[in-house]
């Protein structure tokens, strides 16, 4: 077992009506919010107006309008201008992980005198973060129980991920009822992107019989559970499940003391979603078989053969690379059966790009240490395959 | 799913040689140090001279002494006294989960002006307690990882747990090296009360899968990993893997969103423990599978089927209650094969004083609130099938 260290100091408060308590956990911040949230759906669900009832005698500005692969401009550098002009106190994220990891961006960027992008591309160490509370809508990120965040810089095609212990929300409000309105094409990429996030931790070297039990249960849970809510939106408890399924995805707690990983299929979808703002979930389920596939080998095969019979309950009798296979095709077979488009031409990707964006990959995401190693005509290979 | 709120605030620092971060840890609390520790088996393995000899230039006050089931007199009243009297600034916990648990009730006294029974008997709520950080030394209790601890008062056979988030430690320093020189006898013990905090949270009413996937995991590490542990007292990935699984015992994360279960076999076992001293671990293991088999019904058949098939591999094909009597025989069986004695007759326990403890606690436990309810014969009469 690798060493390791881990905190997460972050409250959850998990379940039907949980919003009640909202006024008791923003007491202790102050007075003066950010409101920060995407393109109005907490307007249509009357989830706005419930946070403005329960916070009557609160100063709240609002940033409003912040994107799916969030972008620093004009998002992050309005909320942290207005976090400066208002002596913002507390943000108040409510939306899903777009929303969320752009206001990390903002609490530290509002603690800092300098570019913001310093913080974000690691330049500069935050010395301090705004607190957070957030509500989150969406199933998918798990950016409500870590200290990272995705931010998109739109005129370099930089999909920058982030990190610092500043940045746990202090307090993430679950209530999965909000939920019940997430899209069919949105519960399906949540949940693809949930399940990448644990694969992307399984697929290693080094790991433990415990660590992998977790990933497993995860994984499973995420399949049964985002079939019935598919089945029946208002399913409380599959969306329940596919909701603290999530919260558990980028912590590190499904890894603790597994070696490192490297994230390739995240390192390859920022790519896709930086160059063609696609939606990241289905960015990455379609790499993912394709990344499977490329990365088989001897040295790899182990890994497949446990998680095809763990995952998908294959045989454990037949060959080893026939185990991996069918684990592989049962992959892009589930992702598929959940509706996701499996190609890249469906949303609207084609071979242009394709040989800048694996240089870009290559040049910016450490692929060559990943426990499969990509160097830049891999990347290229896995986006041509995804085609 | 159940509501809950969930919060583990403790810096876990894990693997070989962590205690290296110890300077660094202790820097932010002061230099006042409660050094607290157990019989004296950190001075014969060096780890006693090693924290003396990070620690310099800190003014250290010793308890020592500390006992399984920790005592409230002499243990938590002579460190109260010593944390007023020398005005102590964090406390030391070096050593299993009885000193820890001690070091919180001291904690919590510390900075209390009356009785510390008080708040272990949760007559009065604390409202601060200094700050802990832990050097754990045996895979067992998971005291490292949660806020509360069990205290025993001699002269009323009371042994209580507590619980208040004040109490988490700040950090917690776990190298499983440490736990190379535990005995046969107390790996057993450790493993079998680890897997009772597992089996409390995996026998309740409503659960998920993801939860039960959890709980099934680190079940079948624990099992796995104390074979080879028993085997080869130094396998580091071994005794690494215990100590993480032990970790996740008692603080909730196993059963979030289950409902209540009430710990029925903790609530007995702490009778035993209070009137007769015993071993905790091995209390628990005499009594769970008499427990499972008293509570076997229609009504609990199915958490036993899910737990005999995912757990011990038991053929699916079988009969319910064949499945379940199987499961309940294959634990039995398993602590008997780690070593454990499982009577309690081998414990120096006779019939003599069954029928006061049954209503000890029945009095004091509440499991007539448990998933399957429990009253005084129930348990007098599961105490009577350990003999």
């Amino acid at each position: 077992m690798v060493n390791f260290e881990y905190q997460t100091p972050t409250r959850l408060m998990f379940g039907r009506d949980a919003i009640k308590k909202l006024p008791a956990v923003m007491e202790r911040f102050g007075k003066r919010v950010l409101l920060s949230y995407g393109g109005g759906s907490i307007k249509r669900t009357g989830l706005y107006a419930k946070v403005k009832e329960l916070l009557p005698d609160y100063e709240i500005t609002e940033l409003s309008g912040i994107q799916p692969n969030p972008k620093y401009d004009p998002s992050v550098l309005d909320g942290v201008r207005l976090c400066k002009e208002k002596q913002i106190e507390v943000i108040l994220a409510v939306g899903g992980g777009s929303v969320l990891d752009c206001s990390k961006a903002i609490a530290a960027g509002a603690c800092y005198d300098g570019e913001p992008w310093d913080l974000i591309s690691g330049k500069v160490k935050a010395k301090a973060a705004l607190p957070i509370v957030d509500i989150i809508t969406l199933a998918a990120t798990g950016s409500e129980y870590d200290c990272g965040g995705v931010i998109s810089r739109t005129e370099t095609n930089d999909k920058i991920g982030y990190m610092d212990a500043l940045l746990f929300p202090a307090v993430s409000i679950l209530d999965p009822v909000y939920t019940f309105t997430v899209s069919r094409r949105q519960t399906a990429a949540g949940t693809a992107d949930a399940m990448n996030h644990v694969m992307e931790q399984y697929f290693t070297g080094e790991s433990t019989l415990l660590n992998d039990g977790f990933m497993e249960a995860t994984l499973k849970s995420l399949m049964v559970n985002v079939r019935k809510a598919l089945e029946n939106p208002e399913d409380y408890n599959a969306r329940a499940e596919l909701m603290l399924d999530c919260t558990y995805g980028c912590n590190g707690i499904l890894s603790l003391g597994s070696s490192y990983s490297g994230w390739p299929c995240h390192g390859m979808e920022h790519a896709l979603s930086a160059y063609y703002d696609i939606t990241h979930g289905e960015g990455l389920a379609i790499i993912t078989p394709r990344w499977m596939k490329h990365i088989l080998s001897e040295k790899t095969v182990e890994r497949f053969v446990k998680y095809g019979v763990n995952v998908f309950g294959i045989d454990p009798g037949l060959g080893k690379f026939e185990i991996a296979e069918r684990a592989i095709q049962a992959t892009y077979d589930f992702f598929a059966s959940i509706g996701i488009p499996m190609h890249l031409k469906e949303l609207g990707i084609d071979e242009g790009r394709i040989d800048e964006m694996a240089r870009h990959v290559a040049e910016n995401e450490g692929l060559e240490y990943a426990w499969a190693p990509l160097r830049q005509r891999d990347i290229a290979d896995i986006f041509r395959a995804s085609l």
